[in-house]
């Protein structure tokens, strides 16, 4: 099946370089940007990509949604399968591009978009078709697993390990969305859509940004691990979906992740607990995934998304966790139902375990103390 | 996709209860064995599941090779598709079932047969297309993980944590398989057709009864936790394939695997190392690895192994690793290149840690001291 590929950044060229072995697969051209085509293999005009007869499938490794929602739609429309390694482009647009997939019988594919090349997606489409999925969860971001690892096992504190995890190559020069839980959101949105066949909107994430050398100091001597979780869950209302750092005890499987890699767990009724961890990033091993889809393809798969997968408003609020806090002593009151736990950090901020709070009231409670100015750092209590 | 069970004992009541909700599958009659056909949907006529035309797979969950190899070539060649949990019959004769299997359309698949519920087959099978599988590697054996686990955790000597096993129901009455390391072994070599094309004969297998509870507390000193590891990799002269202890940092993804869980994980020239956990046997985990099949074949897969598969005698001479020994004083010649590695065991024997040493040359060296009535426990030191 011959390919082209849409963009020669770092994914793109190593999908085109692996295309060349790959069994079954063979590589087209390479779409570039106005001027960048400088081989003959490449080229900057998309409609000679459409007109050529012999190109079956097309694989996206541009990023973002302009021009890439169009581009995808014209290559749907033309009846090409469509690979993406672009999870800006099918949380935004995903429900749309699979109706019309839908129409054209095109595969639709985006298992590179969540957790590089850990085969979270592909498992999961397959996994809630004879099993009920009940919940998934993960490290879904490498960078903020690394700048977690650092400051637990080299004692850096946040802005060292935010330098040396952009001097990698693992942080953006605006690291704004790694650290925030956007994007580690944008990836659980799309396992949502995967296994409940609902696209969450509205969720929640509380990032990394808070976090203190002198926090991670205070839960080591609880024998605690910090995490950033990406969470979705069935509910009884829908499905919940929202990231936030998490404690867990040194022997859990999530502590043992180490650097930027990811670790992705879903629960089923009958296969129990799956964990799926790998690199989440980088160009070989989300090239892999997205050539993964397109062997999938050739073995006759056509959809990770469940027939009429809707958008639908998270529900954070039914599920509920004990937080461990870091807080502003004059919002003391906000949490009625917490004991102390341990001294008060060294700026006079309380240490508090609440009772179970759910999601939605904790992340809302934080929004609060910080638009008045109070400092607030929460961390889930694993159970 | 109506699909006949062969067996009706834990995992074929489990594949029969699932199929009665999985999408696009429907159960149809259960073969059982004469005079146990107590319901209608069971039978104990194979040939009326053969004669019934609407039958269109058939998941088989005997166990053993007589009658489940008869019974497989004869659904094969009858063109429908078959699936299974069986890593006896796939070990001995998948290469046959496969070319059965070709002749006629069929699908053959047997995730299940090794890791139960972790979908390790299923993703090496497609990985290896578009990747260059370099190694793979496991716990695939739960019984012995939970035996090393209570071992490690709680204290227990090797007859205590054998005894709780089998009160669990987790280690067989001859718990011979098990704690050998042959079925840990009997799933590499699964793995390895999968991977490779390549089915290994003449594998060597060490596996955890020469372990002793003074060997557990002396690994924990070093900070050292003990894991029984199958292993599988491309070598230059072909596959090696073996099962043996490994010692592991306390940090390592394996050291967190707890209880009867297990780990796969494999390694490719772009995916990088993928690891994969979840319940390697019991009912429903088993049982939904069956039905994953099944799904995959509705979503067009039909077939793990690759095309032209050999069988071909495993090549553990190329691998070296150092190893940690007890072993009789008597022996220590036998290891020119080691240093001592703590004190004596408290029946004299030495603690050496070797060279590097050819695993096939380490397994051997087990067995002529054993031969000659010494004893000897190794562990391979991870890298």
């Amino acid at each position: 099946m011959k390919t082209a590929v849409l963009g020669f950044g770092t994914v793109g060229a190593g999908i085109h370089e692996i295309l060349q072995k790959a069994e079954g697969l063979e590589s087209g051209p390479v779409w570039v940007r106005r001027g960048k085509a400088d081989e003959a293999w490449k080229t900057d005009d998309f409609d000679r990509i459409l007109a050529d007869d012999s190109v079956g499938a097309v694989a996206e490794a541009i990023g973002g949604t302009d021009p890439a929602f169009g581009l995808a739609k014209r290559v749907l429309e033309s009846g090409r399968h469509f690979v993406t390694a672009n999870k800006m482009l099918v949380a935004e647009y995903g429900p749309e591009l699979q109706k019309i997939a839908d129409g054209s019988g095109a595969a639709f594919l985006f298992s590179a978009a969540c957790g590089g090349g850990v085969p979270l997606l592909h498992n999961l489409a397959l996994a809630r078709k004879g099993d009920e999925i009940l919940r998934v969860s993960g490290i879904l971001n490498g960078t903020t697993n690394y700048m977690l690892d650092r400051m637990q096992n080299r004692g850096m504190d946040y802005g060292e390990a935010l330098k040396q995890a952009q001097a990698l190559g693992y942080a953006e020069a605006d690291p704004s969305a790694d650290v925030s839980g956007l994007d580690a959101l944008r990836k659980i949105r799309l396992a949502a859509a995967v296994a409940f066949g609902i696209l969450p909107d509205g969720c929640l994430h509380e990032g990394i940004e808070n976090v203190s050398a002198e926090d991670i100091r205070f839960y080591q001597s609880k024998g605690l691990v910090l995490r950033l979780i990406a969470k979705a869950a069935r509910t009884e209302e829908g499905v919940s979906a929202y990231v936030e750092p998490v404690l867990f005890g040194r022997n859990a499987p999530e502590a043992a992740v180490s650097l930027n890699n990811n670790l992705a767990v879903y629960e089923g009724r009958f296969c129990g607990r799956i964990g799926l961890s790998g690199q989440g990033a980088g160009r070989y091993p989300t090239a892999s995934a997205v050539i993964r889809d397109l062997e999938s393809i050739l073995s006759g798969a056509r959809r990770m998304l469940p027939e009429k997968t809707v958008r639908e408003a998270a529900d954070n609020g039914s599920e509920t966790h004990r937080y461990l806090l870091r807080v502003s002593k004059k919002f003391r009151d906000l949490f009625p139902d917490t004991e102390p736990s341990g001294e008060p950090a060294a700026d006079g901020s309380l240490r508090l375990m609440t009772g179970p709070l759910p999601v939605s009231r904790m992340h809302a409670l934080a929004n609060e103390i910080r638009e008045k100015g109070g400092r607030i750092a929460f961390a889930a209590a694993e159970e």
